[in-house]
């Protein structure tokens, strides 16, 4: 049985989209050597480039190639999709935030500030060939077109060729509800090498290693060195600027090294949180708003809030993976495949 | 019976003074509503000012009072002890560490630079009167007398005073053998909500709060703010500079969420790590070492290390924990006299 | 004559008590051997552990022996007078300001949290025996009680001993209007070799290594290897947040290189920018004030103040201050006195 | 006539390239609308991700859309040329990186680590129609196969369509020697309003508004907010790791401080400096060097070369500009052309 990670209740579909106006959105590309995609996540629904939102992120690993950092962390904003791909594909990705923006504005880069791409990746390159660069404009395009508060998890959108502890990860989402306010979580799971899996609490590692061993996976598969990567990004409606944004990311850090990740060297981990409570203008001349913001003494509530969901949304990721096959006969098994008892009315 | 962290081995201590060289001193103020100490790690037995060691601080959360993370954040090394005591005792220590550089080091201040002292604090406050402000320059003298390779844990030296988890903190200690080389990790473990406790990823929270409860604990004590904090030190002779010691020593963070804490608002989280593999003058007429150090793709087995002796390190100041009563009748109760079930041979 | 730095207006009194409710106070130890002292500059009157003032700070080169920045970086308000004073000194005055809370709330540290002393330092060693220690908790005390909207500059206060290119450092202020606010600057100058001396853009290093000659300084005394630092303070009545005042606080920087320093390596150059358009309270039941922050884009006024108000500061520092002698017959002159011809009338 | 900024001879070249190894190349594309380009600078002319080399960067304002800087922030090392072009050039530059680097190492993505292409922008929006997105792929090649000892500066390569202080910036570059070795820079000027110009400490502002309005500049040309930025690397041969590159990064700040420069807010400020003492191998089967560092109190006089070097590559930039006609009749004019007295042996 899918454990419930933490003392605190979720939201109402325990995923990102719990937050008021979130909405996510996945392109899939599963094509024999091709298993990669785009995913989405919009603070909301309107145009971000005018009505930008505080945001701040915490890297504990550097080792990735996202773009879009450097003008967040000085502007305390992001003012486009939040965009999920594979390595190589951020540039395609950025070009195409690139030409979105100019689409619905079109004096970006005249008389207007240029707009600011915000893509993260994970390396899918064991299950997707990298090297053939797959992911198109197009595909972000459609990843935007299909967004809303469903969110399909597993091996989807930019999930589809992520793994995770050796077996097969993704995209995985959870809620939790705290001092008055929702956090939630939405992750790219692609870390972890199968000896260090924490199951809530549990080791699963010994076991995986014996499923994987008995299913004919090459040990070296899954104990190569860590290639891997975590995108962890928090949403919230709780009234936060970018300094306390960036204290709430830094809780998915907690979450995440209690499924057992040690923020390994080849892993790119970074967290990301906004906040849904107001908006920053782009533009000088409109005003900003009036606010008042949560006093940082009661933020221990939505820290646990922001651990807890994103620890739950790893899970969720594992937990909705199926079993995939890619490039050169790579495959990378589903957790519940291997370890059917865990769907037993366990712990 | 006191559960192993990990699949790595342990050194011959299970402490930091596995790594060759390394040296811990006490000197513990037990009396009345004063409750509190100084604690110190030392990287080598010589003159630290004159032979420094490289170093690296992580902050976790910044909600702390230590002084001389400005300099080592600089320049990459340290070159006093390493000292832990109270909040309020923070400028006491560090003028003493003043004058033993200057009796060692006549020169200090005058022709040679000045020194920087480095000082870490927990807030014991809850047995431990601050407003008398007790500590001396004489204990710290004290606790580098006493320094050497044992290392005594639980209640004592800045770990007398401090709680844990709404029960009795202090000092722990642990190491891993790991890659050819040992990670040391010591804590002053004075963070957490009784709630939040995950012992070896058991849910420790209820069965403490029950237990708390009948023994007469007002809740409120256990329950209040967390005003806590946790220093973690991590010493290692794999031949690390500060940039890669930045990067161990944010795996220390790894290991204290396994525990159970979201880095908590008001908890000053701050890791240290330092390796002992070469040595940096300070006169600059003396030769630089020459030097060969680790690949960083290589770090992953100190990664683990970190994490794994972290959190042992943490279930060891709760385990070697006495029961302290302090300041106004407030008791802190050792997690062994509450829960003496965990010395069962189980798990 | 004295040159006014860049095209913006300075305020009244050109020193950063023009922003309304800023007060600074010095106390100066001056005899013999002992030439150093403490300064203190308070955002407001009021109790500021109780009414907190947003603030955030800047390390250009952290070689420096400051307590404080860790709380104030991670929640972004002080919560004391900020201190300036000798190197060694720091500890004492941080001792003093945790007492003065203490004083004015008794509940510190016990139920209500702790306090975070903000103490910046130079080192003074040149004119002042650093090792006799000659600062007392009461020399903060003396200079708390001194603050007024006056400023003192020159070789005052903290700038009692400090040393700036080769002369007389110490002290010095200045401000500016800018898009309808005003921004003011406090430093305490003690940095810079003589030959890197830009005055207003001239260099002035080849002169003042002539007539210092001249007056029979020994050639060692100016050139050795700088050991100096500089604080660089500034204040506004804008309406900015933490992470906005980090960005105010680093276009000090901006103003001190045009100066002629190149952030020495031994030099601990450290800004802080403090707003005084709002307050935030210590305690989390009472209300966060509604607030309507500055638009990013329209900073652009405020850092050119910030520069500019800077470098005149330096300026000031340089023009204000008498020649002081010290310890071992120690002399640095005053500029005025080596450079009388800069009080006509050119430029 | 060209002033010398301060006292450290040029090297030969008086260019990056003094820097023996180092390699520069321009590919410019001029026609019409399209004003842009793409420059390369080569550490080595070997193969970068094989033999990486110690590298760091400071954001001094991050108002930029650069990529690469994660991964090198967190390793310390670069592992693809450098690359300069506009602000919505980046990600097709990125792409040509990967391109590139897989082409020469085939299992890179596969067997072997993704790599981290490194791409730095400016805004030349004014003069370039950044929105026709002209830069290619074989723009980058070509840059690449350009690249020699030879650095051609002013309106070449990323400078192309770059503006600064009003007038047209690009390309500069200049170098110093101190302490035995050579630190050479190489600047992409595109930041300043006309009136903020310091021309070796001479307010140039005033009479360049004057000559702007004479030749017919509409005053809101020049005076618009601004929206440029600067890169500025910086190369040398002394043995340095990253972390104290990242200390002589940052002196780049204070030679473009002297120009003028705050900061402005929607300015991407950044510099990068890396050393061509020694190489990382990718592969930690490879021996790592042995190495000897520079000790850092040694540092102080390529600190001064650093900050010279910049604001003299800045000064070069200008000096070497032509006059340049872009977009929709804008026109930016070449700094000599507007002032030609400046030719004149004064000074």
């Amino acid at each position: 049985m899918l454990p419930h990670i933490g003392t605190l209740a979720a939201g109402e579909r325990n995923a990102i989209t719990d937050v008021p106006g979130v909405l996510v959105g996945h392109l899939t590309r599963a094509d024999g050597p091709v298993q990669t995609g785009v995913s989405v996540v919009l603070p909301h629904a309107g145009d971000l480039y005018r009505d930008r939102v505080p945001a701040a992120a915490v890297v504990l690993n550097g080792f990735g190639k996202s773009i879009g950092l450097l003008q967040l962390d000085e502007l305390g904003v992001l003012e486009t999709p939040i965009a999920l791909t594979n390595t190589f594909a951020v540039p395609t990705v950025a070009t195409a935030q690139i030409r979105q923006c100019i689409a619905a504005n079109p004096e970006v880069g005249r008389s207007q500030p240029t707009v600011n791409p915000l893509v993260f990746e994970c390396n899918d390159g064991y299950l997707n060939d990298l090297q053939r660069m797959a992911v198109t404009a197009q595909d972000y395009q459609d990843a935007l077109a299909a967004a809303g508060p469903v969110v399909a998890q597993g091996a989807v959108g930019a999930g589809r060729g992520m793994s995770c502890f050796g077996i097969k990860g993704g995209i995985g989402s959870a809620s939790r509800q705290a001092g008055g306010h929702c956090v939630g979580a939405l992750v790219l799971a692609n870390f972890g090498r199968e000896g260090q899996c924490l199951w809530a609490g549990q080791p699963l590692g010994p076991v995986l290693q014996q499923r994987l061993a008995a299913a004919g996976v090459p040990a070296a598969a899954g104990a190569a060195p860590e290639k891997g990567s975590i995108i962890m990004l928090l949403a919230t409606n709780a009234p936060l600027d970018a300094r306390q944004l960036r204290r709430l990311a830094l809780r998915a850090g907690a979450g995440l090294a209690r499924t057992g990740s040690v923020f390994g060297h080849g892993s790119g981990d970074i967290a990301l949180a906004f906040s849904t409570a107001f908006t920053v203008p782009q533009d000088p001349r409109r005003p900003m708003l009036q606010l008042r913001l949560l006093h940082d003494a009661l933020l221990d509530p939505l820290f646990q809030a922001a651990a807890d969901a994103t620890e739950q949304a790893i899970l969720h990721a594992l937990w909705h993976a199926q079993t995939v096959q890619g490039r050169d006969g790579h495959t990378r098994w589903a957790l519940r495949a291997l370890l059917p008892e865990l769907e037993q009315p366990t712990r």
